[in-house]
């Protein structure tokens, strides 16, 4: 078994461990029981329920279906719900229009992209772009906004700002599509106001997704779509090649993530990873070093001088988001796996950092 | 915890149960290192050391790449090599052809049916479609010959069989992508001459790949693609959504499957499965049932008398396949979780109902 | 200038001469009075008034767009109307399954076949594939027929064929999509009795095209869709570059084909390509040659004796369909254009042939 | 017949009218000899003759083919060349980008946006955008680059701009897709320095395109592809419905554009367009108005007060291009068709409207 002893400690991302250990157990736990498969076994069908209670949906509202990524989520949503014209509308810095290697366009549709907000798509600057997108045929149809909670850069839509935008897809005739795949963190915040719960996702979009893979799951994301357009969802899962055989890997695991109605696992995670975050960027700030974005879940974006920059690089591993005169902004994230210890060893190296250069 | 105790036993399909215990170990043992993920960690690496080792291939020859599930390859290994005018060729009973829901159109391209026999494309059937197919621009262009090893109904390509069909794809021009969704329960075979090898895969076929679902993982395919032709292929993956984030979950369950290099947990577990069915399809025929076809790998086609089909249904689940006057053409599949004593039960109880109708 | 004085006149097909001279006449006429384009221009409305009457339809009915080419009109009408996962159930022979390139694949949808009978669908045949084809989500979803009148072997569907079809599309809940390229041919054959009207044609059909290019035309098919599956059919025409600057070229010339309310041009050309179709058809039959197909419309499918095939072809151009035993079926074409002149020299040659064999 | 009287005289675009008399009379003259379609008929063969002599080419060295439209001549252009993670790199004006209804993106391809500058892709922003979209295989791969000449804005990229740009792409393993809707007009400026002839677009580019439906045919435009990346490239025609059975409808009239080699009609036109363009921006400029974007070819950009605007309204039809703060960008487009009595009476409405103000 090749393991790497030596090399510095990852907050590359929120997906460098496996699982959560009480999913593996469940998985070990309900590995023997036959079932039907392609998301019909009675784990996903468990996993189903306890989303809808957390949701407090029933299976007339919405229906709840699961893929194993976050670019098959969007991808299937997407493709489910568009004519062939009709056309997305995202910030250009979404997580579709840049990191998934062109997969809404190869499934027919355009992605006419406004300039983000710290990773959010203004109301006023989405109105802008519809009526500039008016001059029918010649011009692909606006018929779906694409934004994520918690964004790219890792800030969260409050309850109001969700509802300006939902209020304009409505008066527009728009779609809304909320990419989830750190939608735990961005509901579990404490440093934001009014943050909506999951009953307001339901209220306010018309796909959204419940994000696994991110969230201590080995893989998975739950999509919940409004009963009126789920209609043949489970048609173009199967066409995308996303329907497994053995469905059960993913409910089961949902079904741990929620099984506790009052506390789920999910929530739990999602706050570790806001916390050591949080420990990060409030260290970072009274060090003196400038934040990129506010840090409200589980990636800190901070200016790192460049002379810097190689330290860092011995201790932890990170990205380097952009290059700004002398600085680079690097991307720190935690994760529900995240070592406490390992936060304050950084936190430590900050402090002696900072300390020496001033 | 659902658990249905009930239930009869299911012989409905090989993919009933979870994974094999040894690979549930494999991801417990390894799910705490941090690893860069997409297709990156070492597990995935090693894996594909391990494959490599047992196609007889280096890096520079084939390369591995692992998908979720057999539609995903299908597409991803179809749409990566096919210019947007080049069509597929397939037998009528092709998983693609008729079980995954459009997903090859889905990616633009023509699938060009066969008929087929014994669930096998006939090389002169082949040609003879071929030379039907030469009325250019306006007739889509024959470019990939798709096949199944084991095929949709569980016979298995002769090593000769299959020369015969890859030496008329490249005399014609075309690649040869052969499904492996049951390729393990097909080079196990024990009942069929001059089984082709991995490393005749390799020089005969220019995709194929190896099914894991089938054969005790939770999931993942390796697809072994020919170096000429994998450029990008990658880029294929992430865009159908197929690469997931923590790719480690295919890769340790491959490393497993592949670990023991003589004899590989894989080909072990498709031996049992082999042996389970052999077991059936030979008491099946000494109590004077018919099979619709051989039994070469895991799957039992036998004629159900329709008086006795509803007998049959209180004993164990199956899929029934055709109706033929009178008779339900039956299908039955064991796979490396089958219980010896299930099977040693069915065997009794179809001796009993032969002896009563005697 | 090239033309070619010396190569034997063209039975190939109906498409081998420009324009009838009294569309040309019209788009001189038309030429310089300056118009908008895009399909909005003064001849583009009247024609579609014109086409209108002769439907006994209004606006609000169905729609009428025209477009350049046969495939376009497919490709678009099918793409308009289907969701991704579902299906076009398609005779064998039809157009779009063997001679379009695979462009209704590339356009994400997979077409089903069925065994033709004289070119035909038949509804048995259509209700047992659809029977077949219910395993979802594994499977497309079957949901628009495909059918050509008059048909690829040059066959009319009587009106009681097509209510049985359009009957069995209703009930199961498909859409009914009739190209017809050679509409004209079909509706003005005189040898079948109970011909549909083209009134029948938008009470049994959803789509429905009316052919220019092989009536007359230098280019232009008129696509009819019921106004209930119409929405935004002016995108995916634009959407594949079918929606042309000076749409008055097709315009125009429709105009002109169904400018006279009771004996339309489009009508009169139809009569006479089949009147020298049957003369054909009549003189070989009289000369003891075998018709593959009866001569219903305007395309003679008859079997040549393989020793006078060479001899034919120093007479004519024509395609020969298949070879059966000794024998090739030729299929010789005729049109609006075709010279009386010339079918019977044709026919005068047969008679030598015959009786010097005789 | 309808013709409109009394609207004002069209502005608006270059497509107002039908074709040049000549392409009509060519029409006439070719009529009824008969010709196989799709492409093979001897008027195409002849147009591609005068065009490879135009740009000094031999069959050996560039392919040409015909095609109906401008949107068509894009998709299939990118279509032919591009796998399917490749995406295009152009500018936001670009027509691909904002006026083709998704027609690239409905062939599964993402447009990578670039800000323009005067309509054109400067190479540093396009090493910058490529600089940035190398984080694979998350994103989309740049593979082709789309410009136009002349630009959506008028503008011409001179040879240097050309060669620039060239340069770049080669060294970056890009191919060049220049757009050529308005090539006659482009490369027949009169105000721009070191225009790019012919044979230079066949040197820098890949593909390009020569339009005729702007420059007096009644349809069709002529690709011209690089012979190293043309194959199959008829399939894709057919494939897209852009192959048209009677194809001497654009083989005659590009024979006609270009059937004298030293002062080819093509150029004629173009001239008649751009001289019509200069003497309305002249005046403007001289009457004190101010242009959004200098003409160097057939599209004047002027801004006109708001108070005028509904005073020219009833004088001529034109697009309004955007409205910049108590001003509207208007766009008034000349052709070959445009009256010169006509434009001298706007010069002296302008005039007359300017002397009232001063």
């Amino acid at each position: 078994m090749i393991v790497k002893l030596s090399s510095p400690y990852s907050f590359l991302d929120d997906y460098s461990e496996g699982a959560h250990p009480r999913l593996l157990e469940a998985l070990l736990r309900t590995n023997m029981p036959q079932q039907t498969g392609y998301g019909t076994d009675d784990y996903s069908h468990e996993a189903r329920q306890l989303l809808h209670a957390q949701l407090h949906t029933t299976a007339d509202e919405v229906a709840i279906h699961f893929v194993p990524s976050g670019t098959s989520a969007n991808l299937i949503s997407i493709a489910s719900c568009l004519r062939p014209y009709e056309a997305v509308v995202a910030v250009d810095s979404g997580h579709i229009s840049c990191k998934e290697a062109g997969a809404i366009e190869a499934t027919g549709h355009k992605i006419i992209g406004v300039p983000h907000c710290r990773g959010k798509l203004l109301p006023d600057r989405l109105e802008r772009e519809l009526d500039r997108n008016q001059f029918f045929p010649h011009m692909a149809k606006p018929r779906l906004v694409y934004i994520s909670q918690s964004t790219e850069l890792g800030t969260v839509y409050t309850r109001a700002e969700l509802q300006a935008l939902s209020a304009v897809c409505r008066r527009r005739g728009l779609l809304l599509l909320v990419d989830g795949a750190r939608l735990g963190v961005a509901l579990a915040t404490t440093t934001v106001p009014e943050v909506p719960s999951l009953r307001d996702m339901v209220d306010l979009a018309d796909i959204f997704w419940v994000g696994g893979t991110k969230m201590g799951a080995l893989l998975g994301e739950a999509v919940v779509v409004r009963r009126a357009i789920a209609e043949g969802f489970e048609f173009h899962i199967k066409q995308h090649g996303a329907l497994l055989a053995k469905s059960r890997v993913i409910g089961v695991q949902f079904a741990e993530l929620f099984r506790d109605p009052d506390t789920p696992l999910f929530f739990e995670l999602a706050r570790h990873a806001n916390e050591m975050a949080r420990r990060l960027a409030d260290n970072f700030v009274q060090m003196g070093f400038a934040l990129a974005a506010e840090t409200e879940t589980n990636q800190v974006f901070v200016h790192i001088p460049d002379d810097i920059l190689p330290l860092l690089e011995e201790r932890i591993r990170f990205y380097e988001w952009e290059k700004v005169d002398g600085h680079t902004v690097v991307r720190i994230v935690t994760s529900w796996a995240t070592d406490e210890t390992q936060v304050e060893k950084l936190n430590q190296w900050v402090r002696q950092v900072r300390r020496v250069r001033a």
